[in-house]
């Protein structure tokens, strides 16, 4: 990954100012009492850039507020988020920014404030540039089954649990991604301590059942996916549902693909150590239709 | 709260070198790619400050260690951390820095560093000024129990969970605090998915039971509680044990304390809406133990 610009949001700005400031993505914008480092207090979002525009913006800004609501935020105002998005998005487009190889996505997160001197929330814009997906997307990655220890139902039996906002305090996440890697295998499904299907720590689990795709229900704590949704919009005559899967249906699907805005539709070449059926005609379908979005 | 003084730490200088660097509080000292805000992939402590030094700083180093090594952090250099501590216990009680009604704290915290520029991790000291915890102990604080989610044994069935790490990533426990703030309760006593009572989001539980104090073992996933510990062996003469406690324990306890650093022990005087028994001797002479400890 490569820093590409950074702006400053001013959420307190009146709106009729633009309150976007850009500087230096090296330059630290952050203080030490900002709730979000301090306790991992705040919402984020990435979007992934092709053609110049941010992609699926508007399903990330529906979710970065659900997010906000879940974790009791002010919502963020999504005319100006939408603007310092599509701004970035444009900038890292400009000819030379990218090297061979890259694509640049739009990472965006919102915080409650300062702890100590209180001001609303803090915000800011990072645009960066990663890896091109197209070979991960060919060759499929390996991951293992993890506990995510909450029964399924925690959203509404405890919705202090915060499962199914993409939060800050995303600690649980890399330790998980830490424990894929240390079993050999680069991610991870995430599973509930009764049994249900999950997600990924950083993307939407999409498996093929009896035929159709299918993906675990928001209800169950899980992100709604942005990418999962496209795939399930754009290839209209594949039959797709979303549905509870228990962990044998992961056995029984015969294909599997985690899904992120930066990487797309990623299929699953191996799980827990066994060797994984891949269908790359209908991979590179699903890729097709991703990477054609409009924002 | 007040912020005091802010140092940064330079954690990659040389052993030789100070590497404590003195800033404004509201400086923003931490970058938007830091691990720390982007994860919350960090570790704290807050040590409250007695007779200018830093009170049970090994205690507090010690479980920094153990937070480190859950989430699989470098080791931080425990002498270097010391030396800034001190130094701001030091500086912060000096002649008027605190106002009347006030007690000094500091907060210590250590992120992963940079996510995309890895230079090792992140380090700082803030001391601040709390509201002296007098006024609390007298009165004592109205609590709501609630799930955690987990069961008692995901520390060793899921270490990724990082339960027993004192984690940047504390959004649950904010959020556990503001259903109790919805329900007009102060505080919060988690208790596992199986029944077992945990600790608070901020505190460790001692509950009195059969005239024995007894808090939750930390191989369930809790904090090993500095202060707790300082009560226990400083109250020699009161029988005292680590072991489990299951929900109904909590209605038969006839004291409930919730120990923290900057308050030292509260009594529990309301749980989930009904009046309970404190013993106000017992109380002040816990607190008369926490407040004359060495560092």
């Amino acid at each position: 990954m490569r820093a590409l610009l950074l702006y400053r949001l001013d959420l307190a700005a009146e709106a009729a100012e633009d309150g976007i400031h850009a500087v230096d993505p090296r330059e630290p914008i952050i203080r030490a009492t900002d709730l979000g480092v301090t306790r991992g207090d705040g919402v984020f979002e990435t979007a992934v850039v092709r053609g110049g525009r941010p992609q699926a913006l508007e399903a990330h800004l529906v979710r970065m507020e659900r997010s906000a609501q879940l974790l009791g935020l002010p919502a963020p105002g999504r005319e100006r988020w939408a603007r310092a998005v599509r701004r970035a998005a444009a900038e890292v487009s400009r000819p030379g920014v990218l090297r061979d190889g890259e694509i640049a996505s739009i990472k965006f997160a919102m915080t409650r404030g300062d702890e100590i001197d209180p001001a609303g929330p803090t915000g800011w814009v990072l645009g960066f540039a990663g890896e091109d997906p197209e070979a991960v997307r060919a060759r499929g990655v390996s991951a293992v089954v993890l506990d995510r220890g909450y029964r399924h139902d925690v959203m509404e039996t405890a919705p202090w649990l915060l499962q199914g906002a993409k939060s800050l305090a995303y600690a649980v996440n890399q330790a998980a991604l830490r424990e894929a890697r240390s079993r050999g295998a680069d991610d991870v499904v995430f599973v509930s301590a009764d049994g249900f299907v999950l997600e990924g720590p950083r993307s939407t689990l999409i498996a093929r059942l009896d035929g159709a795709l299918v993906t675990p229900p928001p209800e169950y704590g899980v992100l709604p996916g942005t990418t999962q949704a496209d795939v399930f919009a754009g290839l209209a005559e594949v039959p797709s549902r979303v549905g509870p899967m228990m962990r044998d249906d992961l056995e029984r699907a015969d294909a599997l693909w985690l899904c992120s805005s930066t990487r797309g539709a990623v299929p699953v070449r191996e799980l827990d150590g066994v060797a994984r059926a891949m269908d790359p005609v209908l991979t590179a379908r699903m890729n097709t239709v991703l990477d054609g979005r409009e924002d």
